[in-house]
């Protein structure tokens, strides 16, 4: 990775890292790939993970037993427990408490796409029936309240009472936000600032609280936990910024989705509310908002959202965020899991092509 | 109340208490009458709870207030908090912290009841339309999740480890009983130690956190705190299972459902499981079991476990419960909120004739 101090754009001092902004590397490694050697420092601690979770349905009854495993059985990014675990290496530990810890991470991640998988009425994450529509919405309902749950538990064995206390205060966050996006649909009043604040809550919080429970759980002294929060803060608001940009320039086979899935459903993510702000008058989206059944309107609405600008300017913003993050890393000594952290954003952070 | 010691048909040795286990007393006064006067060494506390409760929606943005608002508005019982409250009064304390973890106890049982009449699709809980009915379901899903944590949050606000493991225990087996439940549907092979332990997990798991608790949280020795454990679990069985008797021989006035519809609904419940223990040839419930849309055969299976043998019999095993229940207080120093605990049993755990 290149080291040098660059000025942004923005007029703000560029981290050591934020070169990794620039445009992707040669290569067609997958992400999986790239992940795999970001997450080095911490593979260890990161299977031990793997294997606390596969061992869980075997503690409970025959159907229970059947449901977790079912869900638990993911190969997903597992983003938000290397969070934990990286963040945890700024200061000598044994380690156990933050594989504790990553653990209930992970499992609150779990619990909660039960919940939106269940809301969203989804067939399928990642190829495979969703418990929803394998077992119906009521045992979904109870599993996610279960893994809630079960993830709680993990937390206790940290016995670390302030990351016990954030944790809850993210569950509450992260049901906030789902609430809010719901009750925003098709509202086209709202503004970037309320966006920007459902993405905290829905996002951002969870990765906000993963990092700074690493670092609070390896024993740092309060500045480095205040460092690692705010990495965590920005790379989850970059992270879903890119994600609601995917969202309309991905190919229907990158995302599982059609271009502009969001706005069909009347969610107003960051571009739609640019292309809002650069047409404040009567335009496409808000005939959507009062026709949300009208086709053509949603048509006109996404060509709108997909013009250059617009996705220019959300994508900005997201790299702004990145940018925070990577400077956040600046008050860390500089060790392999910091590199690994800065190598997180770019990865994470990226538009389709 | 008559304060001798008896000896029961059990050939268990009886407490002072259990005499109170007879026939109602005279006079028509209502249980809401009932428990206010057995709540009468709390309800200074049980009205800070209150108050603490009605204060949460202002907290949050307007739609999740709204629902809040809604939810928290209940002129429910109040058992739980009130377990908790008189459990914290035998060891000397100021009681801020029992009424702490009474809001806790109080909001998780409120958060239980959000997903149980979602997944139930219950349209009206105690005359007032459910929150699935009003918002929708999946607005029940996510506020169901808020209350969790938020009851969460209450917990950690007490620093105690022990009481916020068992806390997030709890909530594992509120949804593992219900999920069992859900399971066992229809399912006419269920044993009685099966229901036992479904029970104890949907209702018994949380009336006894509720008293072991508030022991916990008074800094009581170990030898109270197991007594009072041991009083919210078989008052929280024998409440339950007087539930269940009260579902087949209740007027739908006073449960405010046709008599039997747990049956309808496939669930098998203690008066069930006894017709087919002594019905063990094939019999109306199996017969429903096969045919669960046979009117006739629901008809059959509902006049066989009412027959008075089988009530008789249920009864009794609540009535061992609430023995049991009464014993533990034997533990505890003489005071007013014995005397009230000791008269919660025969106040929740009654026949309605």
């Amino acid at each position: 990775m290149t080291v040098r101090r660059i000025r942004t754009s923005q007029g703000e001092t560029g981290s050591e890292y934020t070169a990794a902004l620039g445009p992707p590397e040669n290569g067609r490694r997958t992400i999986a790939e790239r992940l795999d050697e970001l997450y080095a420092p911490v593979l260890d601690g990161l299977e031990r993970v793997r294997h606390t979770l596969e061992a869980l349905p075997q503690e409970q009854l025959p159907f229970m037993g059947g449901l977790l495993d079912h869900v638990l059985d993911t190969t997903g990014k597992r983003v938000r427990p290397a969070l934990t675990l990286l963040a945890a290496r700024f200061h000598p530990n044994d380690g156990r408490t933050a594989e504790i810890m990553a653990s209930a991470v992970e499992l609150l991640h779990i619990a909660t796409l039960i919940h939106d998988d269940t809301v969203d009425s989804s067939d399928f994450r990642r190829g495979k029936a969703t418990v929803s529509n394998k077992w119906g919405r009521n045992a979904a309902v109870l599993l996610g309240d279960h893994v809630f749950a079960n993830s709680a538990t993990f937390v206790c064995d940290t016995g670390n009472i302030r990351v016990i206390r954030r944790f809850s205060e993210t569950i509450m966050e992260l049901s906030s936000g789902e609430l809010n996006e719901m009750s925003g649909v098709y509202d086209y009043r709202q503004t970037r600032e309320q966006y920007l604040h459902r993405i905290y809550c829905k996002t951002a919080s969870l990765f906000t609280m993963a990092a700074e429970s690493g670092a609070v759980l390896s024993g740092a002294p309060e500045d480095r936990v205040q460092a690692l929060k705010e990495y965590g803060y920005n790379l989850g608001m970059a992270y879903q910024i890119a994600d609601d940009i995917l969202d309309f320039e991905g190919s229907s086979e990158e995302t599982g989705k059609p271009e502009g899935s969001d706005l069909a459903q009347g969610v107003l993510t960051l571009p739609t509310i640019i292309a809002m702000e650069r047409h404040p008058e009567d335009g496409p989206i808000q005939a959507l908002c009062e026709s949300p059944n009208d086709s053509d309107a949603l048509k006109r609405a996404v060509d709108l959202v997909q013009g250059p600008a617009v996705m220019e300017e959300a994508f900005a913003v997201a790299e702004q965020f990145s940018r925070k993050a990577l400077n956040s890393l600046d008050a860390l000594d500089r060790n392999d899991a910091r590199d690994s952290l800065a190598g997180l954003v770019p990865c994470l952070v990226r538009r389709s092509s």
